[in-house]
């Protein structure tokens, strides 16, 4: 409580002065730093003062006012009355004011509010004379006591409702202000009763001890349960506090000519130049809260109080213009005097997001940088996919992981046959399974999204899902699926073949039936956007793209490059998984080989197509990463079908298959293990590469390939699997008689990489960060079995947020700074990516940025993104951001 | 080629006097440099000469000798003429020599050499005048120009031997000693024809020129295929090169008062103080190495020739009180006169080594310290454990992972059942099985040992063989294990129970048939050796005990605390299993706590005698962390009568197993995790240890609580769980009304925990490095998967030792360190030890000593190689290591 003493408590706003200003958010709060900002602007504001924010803790701990708290009010309450030329229990000329909490956060209806406080038996007839409307003024004073008593004396609401609507019943009245006098004023004689009975102590008629009730009671507000949770629900530290703004009352609810209302200067879902909101004529703020009665569009009061419109409209203009931002407002009509009580950023969709920031460019309201720096950049994701009608009513079945964003409907189906039956039938199905396999690629290829039980957000389904672009809610751990009864239940319910239901990727939310989908369309703003993010960034983008068709989507979406082809992907499917398995259970090196050079082919075509959808820019290859177990059929029946395929003993197949099952498979015999054990399958591989390099620079293409080795603990296996792969090069290119550039580095995943990468760095032309599996075994943490304790952790504030999804800084972060400084140290021109999943994840590319990695590279669809927050991170840098950032 | 220009090239030795010392090993190889020094001190030598090993990687190059080297060379055989009286190629007093490579490092059997250089026509006449024996002449020459055929015009033995046998046969000759003088002459020629015929070139008759090709032979022996392929095996570098010894003949074959042998001072296999070698009268060195003839043992030579075997023993003496240990020496008798040839320092037993360092400390010839610091700590394993004896004849079945030392046999049993009736019957029984589980528990308690075909160092069977003290090899891949059949077949052999089979721990081996066994019997020199070690060491040693037999095993060897007590072994027999399993299955937070209430007494009469065990050393007890699948039942006949003692139905107790499942067992839930998910874990597990505590103080018992979290990532986790511990604790300590004073810290097992060590030691009073875990993650490897991949990686040089035997200090080390120095950052007395496997291991113990951590924990077993080994670290630390290992 040192500042206090130090700066005013109290800040007067009125007469076009304010001691406040927009920048005191802190100690005002958003409300009464709006209302400021706004009395200094011109705009009409009712006059009255803010106390600050930081005597709120105070008065928790001490339940006391300090005394100089006390005289800056009484001044300040001079300074009001002088300004509105009206007084405190002055029976002819009232001063009323409303009183209202406003922290520096907003934190919509989680405290209290005070209406018409100042009046009492003898100011209530100078509101009648003013307003000439008995029946208002008595009404008002009705309300007041009633919110008096329910929030500083903190009774019930019961007794005063159920009093109301006697009376109501009693007259046949619909609404309050129905009622006729008489009744009015006996309510308020029953309501200080009610209070009288419930607490023993009178209602204060002194608007002054009034005040103070009022002032301790929003303080208190602060600290009730639900704002409690609501803090803890939003990260807001309890020690902010809430300013309590004391403003000089104007009426909406005087007649025909007067009104309340809140509006935004644009439109929040489409970014419209144009009005929107609702109002309410002849009514008062809470009317519009309680839903009591229905609002009309803020278009309609175009009609019904033009010239209040006009006002309004420019009040919006000049606001913007102010606050070159969209601006989210409450007004007051009063007897056809415009009023504005609030103001503050609109909150808005992501294509509004994009649609002002365009516009307010055009406008000259912004600079470009400005717009890039506004727009959070996981907003885009609206801009990309389908996204439920919010309007939808919706039937929540069970929430799982968020794996591949974007909304769909169809019907359930059990297996991977089905689903692609109806996929050519052109009917929408929805592959639902325990968990995915490559045996079911065919089926997700035509699936309009896929569900499953089991699996994180980096198991098949969510990864196979994100490069197709499909929605995918992963590992919803709720979901029983039986898949020999082509069903699932879920909470009670079951879902059986043929039933609809919606998925949600972006949010993991499943429904059963079918909403209504809203279908973004591609716009110039956000083509425009994404040209001024291009122009800042210093970090590329590039895309994780395992097939020509991925990476045609990447280069569509601005990829300027392939950060992380994986080449397994392309042996899932069709054929090629058939040579695939009679490569992992051949008995030999030669039978290895044979069925590698069936494989060969595939892959170099692969290669080629994707080389030329690059056009130059450069593509890293991963050599074969997962365990060879994961090619092989899980159950029975596709055992079976493989050993006739294979022509071999189904028992003989089975002990093959059982024999190659890991008790870890993360940490098991995969990545460059896989090439040391096998160098026959680096050696076909490598060759693919070059083969098609070397076809595509032989036909004037231009190409860069980067081979990147997986998994590397150790620069030894870094150094044996190089040997291969510049010996296969210089292979080729002699047998082609050509020479292709091309680099040579490594994925970082492992810890032990980390630590000793300045030994790798001699060797390896580049690191790509492997974020995922350097997660996954640095915090010993498995992705797929994550599921059963990471919500857990989440919930108890063990972890901020799931650092599969947000780059852990603090520990993973740390080991890749080690592994930047160390590779640097060796090899000064070390070239730097991250290929996780994070690479599309705006804090951890700002992250990137910050160590001077040269790109990051995510899935299609994060593209933008990742090109958004990078433009953003350099913003950052330079120090622009936080300055834009302060002005919205 | 700079030193050779400035150092001498020739080191001349004899009458005394010597260029060279036993310090100059580096330059003169180990043979020379024993040589020179034998000379100096007065032992029999005959004079001789060598050349630096420096010119060997010289003359490989260029294939030519420096003209400095002529020189030296020259000038040196004038010393040698000098020192002998003969001369070269002198027809009445020939000098004749002999020419051995000698590298600074022992490489018995894989270089060349070279008698009775110096013969030809002329000098023939000489020696025979000398030796007045022509047949004894003509043989040495015969045996000399074969020789320089084979080695020096590197010809095929064969035509050689092909004329010599033909000659053998043609005389009935059956030594080649017997044959006459005219076949031995005729011999001479045909093998002088023989190099004619298939070099083109004549054999040299110049004794020079003779000497000049054998120094080039020695010196190009260097860079054949099997001494390149020894070095690689050896880790010898190629750079070292080879000396050679040029030394004037002595001849062991003049008759039967002369003779060669090999002799150690004492015996290498028990220590005991006496000759221990054998030999051949009227024979060569290549007599003895060729097996043509059956030496005696030397204790025969004392009656031969008691002359001889007075002054080799004499000789023996001298050389161990120069050298200061056990030599491995050579010798000649020519004309009943001792030669030495070589010494060096003799390889011996675990048992030898500490019997002879004892000795010799009784002896006055070694400090304590040295005695200390002479005994590779890894061989006290041979004093502790059952060897197989190295005379059987043994049949290899497969090789696994050597996972509890000590060998042992038995018939083999398939179930666990079995192995416990049998035990208890008094017949030996070795338990097969593909892996085991806690089901398996009753029966490894009674087998003499256990054999796994999956699992690696730290599966089930391999802890808790070796918690027991009891062989084990696991992971024996090549093992097709049958339960049901009850039979094994490996490499086309089938076992059944009932067949016999022999386990070597400590080697992995697995022999059908029963081999027969030494066991080794404790001595007091054991006892003495540790004691010395005791009070050099610096860290303390402790032992990994789960119960409080283990606590006693340990205490007997001498561990000064429980570095890891996992509680959950407690957990792993009979009516424990049952509670536990209750509580696994549990719906509820009640129902956990109603099993969990059933665990605590078992818990804490454990705990209680443990603590008494350990007499108020420290006990660090880790928390709950294996997966609680782990105490499930695997397979289906024990699920059902699990379900019969929860009275459930199958279906569902089936399902619930199923559900715990993981995909990666090791990254999942488990740990901490567990704790903080159940929390009525921890504090069940809490109040055991100090309920405990509290008896045991109570009865005025010391007691020293260490309380560890185990698997943390993050500050906060260990925060959670501390909360609970610390509250649990107090609780006890009111109810008990008495306080124990405790310590709460945390197991160090993942790389998150290194990086955040600073974090994490704020609130951690101790780390404890559990390397086992954390090399897993570090290197994103699977101990229970690495065996299909490890072995290629040792094979093709990829790793140099297994990361989980040898701790990775490159890798795992770089995070330990900056997890001491970040922790004592934070907390300046932050205790430090490390409970991994590694905490036995010398190398890795050395490195804790030099992190100057406080504590190794190992199994019962290692302590006392710990405690050598810290003892050892700490003389290393002191500089005095190297010194007393320079001397020996």
């Amino acid at each position: 409580m040192t500042g206090p003493y130090t700066q005013p408590l109290v800040y007067f706003f009125g007469q076009g002065r304010a001691d406040g200003t927009a920048a005191m958010k802190e100690i005002l709060g958003g409300k009464g730093a709006g209302l400021a900002e706004m009395t200094t602007i011109g705009i009409p504001v009712p006059p009255g003062f803010t106390i600050a924010s930081s005597l709120c803790n105070h008065y928790i701990e001490s339940n006391q006012f300090p005394k100089r708290l006390r005289v800056e009010v009484e001044n300040t309450l001079q300074r009001l009355e002088t300004a509105t030329g009206k007084h405190f229990g002055d029976g002819d000329n009232p001063l009323l004011v409303s009183v209202r909490s406003g922290a520096a956060v907003s934190m919509p209806g989680m405290m209290e509010t005070i209406l018409n406080l100042g009046l009492n038996d003898i100011t209530v007839e100078g509101l009648t004379r003013q307003s000439d409307n008995p029946r208002f003024a008595w009404d008002s004073y009705r309300r007041f006591v009633q919110m008096y008593g329910s929030v500083v004396f903190a009774l019930s609401k019961r007794p005063f409702d159920h009093l109301l609507e006697e009376a109501r019943q009693r007259c046949g009245a619909g609404r309050d202000i129905d009622l006729p006098l008489d009744e009015v004023q006996a309510l308020v004689r029953k309501f200080k009763e009610v209070i009288r009975a419930e607490t023993g102590r009178e209602f204060p008629d002194d608007p002054v001890r009034q005040l103070w009730g009022a002032i301790a009671a929003v303080f208190e507000s602060w600290n009730t349960r639900r704002a409690i949770d609501y803090r803890k629900l939003h990260d807001i530290p309890d020690s902010m506090g809430t300013a309590v703004n004391v403003v000089a009352m104007v009426f909406g609810n005087l007649g025909e000519d007067s009104g309340t209302g809140v509006t935004f200067s644009r439109d929040p879902s489409t970014g419209e130049r144009t009005l929107y909101g609702e109002f309410l004529l002849n009514a008062q703020g809470e009317d519009v809260v309680s839903g009591s009665r229905t609002p009309l569009p803020i278009a309609a009061l175009r009609d019904t109080l033009p010239h209040a419109y006009q006002e309004l409209e420019r009040v919006a203009r000049t606001l913007e213009r102010h606050f070159r931002d969209l601006q989210d407002m409450e007004f007051t009509i009063e007897r056809g005097v415009l009023y504005m009580l609030q103001t503050r950023r609109g909150q808005r969709s992501g294509q509004a997001a994009v649609q002002v920031a365009c516009d307010m460019v055009d406008e000259g309201l912004i600079s470009e940088e400005e717009a890039v720096a506004r727009i959070p950049p996981n907003d885009l994701d609206q801009l990309l996919h389908s996204t439920i009608d919010p309007t939808s009513r919706l039937d929540l079945l069970t929430t799982g992981l968020p794996a591949s964003p974007g909304a769909a409907c169809g019907t359930a189906v059990f297996d991977a046959d089905r689903a692609e039956q109806m996929g050519r039938a052109g009917q929408p199905a929805i592959l639902v399974r325990r968990e995915t396999s490559p045996d079911d690629f065919h089926g997700m290829v035509l699936a309009k999204a896929i569900l499953t039980a089991r699996g994180g957000m980096t198991s098949h389904a969510a990864v196979v899902a994100r490069g197709m672009g499909k929605p995918c809610v992963a590992g919803a751990q709720d979901l029983q699926v039986d898949e020999k009864a082509n069903r699932f239940s879920v909470n009670g319910r079951s879902i059986g073949e043929g039933d609809w239901i919606t998925v949600d990727g972006s949010t993991g939310k499943v429904f059963a039936g079918q909403a209504a989908l809203v279908t973004p369309e591609p716009s110039g703003n956000f083509l425009r956007l994404m040209q001024w993010a291009d122009r800042i960034r210093q970090l590329r983008v590039r895309v994780n793209a395992d097939t020509p068709a991925d990476a045609h989507r990447g280069r569509d979406f601005g990829a300027e490059g392939i950060g992380l082809c994986r080449t397994e992907h392309m042996f899932f499917d069709g054929e090629r998984l058939s040579a695939m398995r009679e490569m992992i259970v051949a008995p030999d090196t030669a039978g290895r080989e044979r069925a590698l050079a069936k494989l060969l082919p595939m892959q170099r075509a692969d290669f080629e197509a994707i080389f030329r959808a690059m056009e130059g820019y450069p593509v890293t290859i991963r050599l074969l990463d997962p365990p060879l177990h994961e090619f092989l059929p899980h159950e029975e029946p596709e055992t079976a079908a493989l050993a006739v395929e294979l022509d071999m003993p189904v028992e003989h197949l089975q002990t093959l298959i059982d024999r190659l099952q890991e008790v870890n498979p993360m940490l098991g015999l995969r990545g460059c293990r896989l090439g040391i054990v096998y160098p026959e399958i680096t050696a076909m591989q490598v060759r693919a590469i070059f083969e098609a390099a070397c076809t595509v620079a032989s036909r004037k293409g231009r190409v860069m390939p980067e081979v990147m080795i997986p998994l590397t603990a150790s620069v030894v296996e870094f150094r044996k699997q190089a040997f291969i792969v510049r010996q296969v090069a210089e292979e080729v290119f002699r047998e082609r008689q050509i020479t292709v550039p091309f680099l040579l580095g490594t994925m970082i995943e492992l810890p032990r990489a980390c630590v000793t990468a300045d030994e790798l760095a001699r060797e390896a032309q580049f690191f790509s960060f492997g974020t995922n599996d350097l997660t996954q075994t640095t915090w010993g943490l498995s992705r797929d079995d994550a599921g059963r304790f990471l919500p857990h952790y989440l919930e108890q504030g063990v972890i901020e947020a799931d650092p599969f999804q947000v780059l852990d800084q603090a520990g993973v972060g740390k080991l890749i700074q080690l592994a930047c400084d160390l590779g640097r140290k060796t090899r000064n021109d070390l070239k730097l990516g991250i290929c996780g999943e994070h690479g599309g994840e705006p804090g951890s590319v700002a992250f990137c940025d910050r160590l001077g990695m040269n790109y990051v590279s995510c899935s299609p669809f994060r593209v933008p993104i990742a090109r958004l927050a990078s433009a953003q991170a350099a913003l950052a840098a330079r120090g622009t951001m936080d300055r834009t950032r302060a002005t919205v």
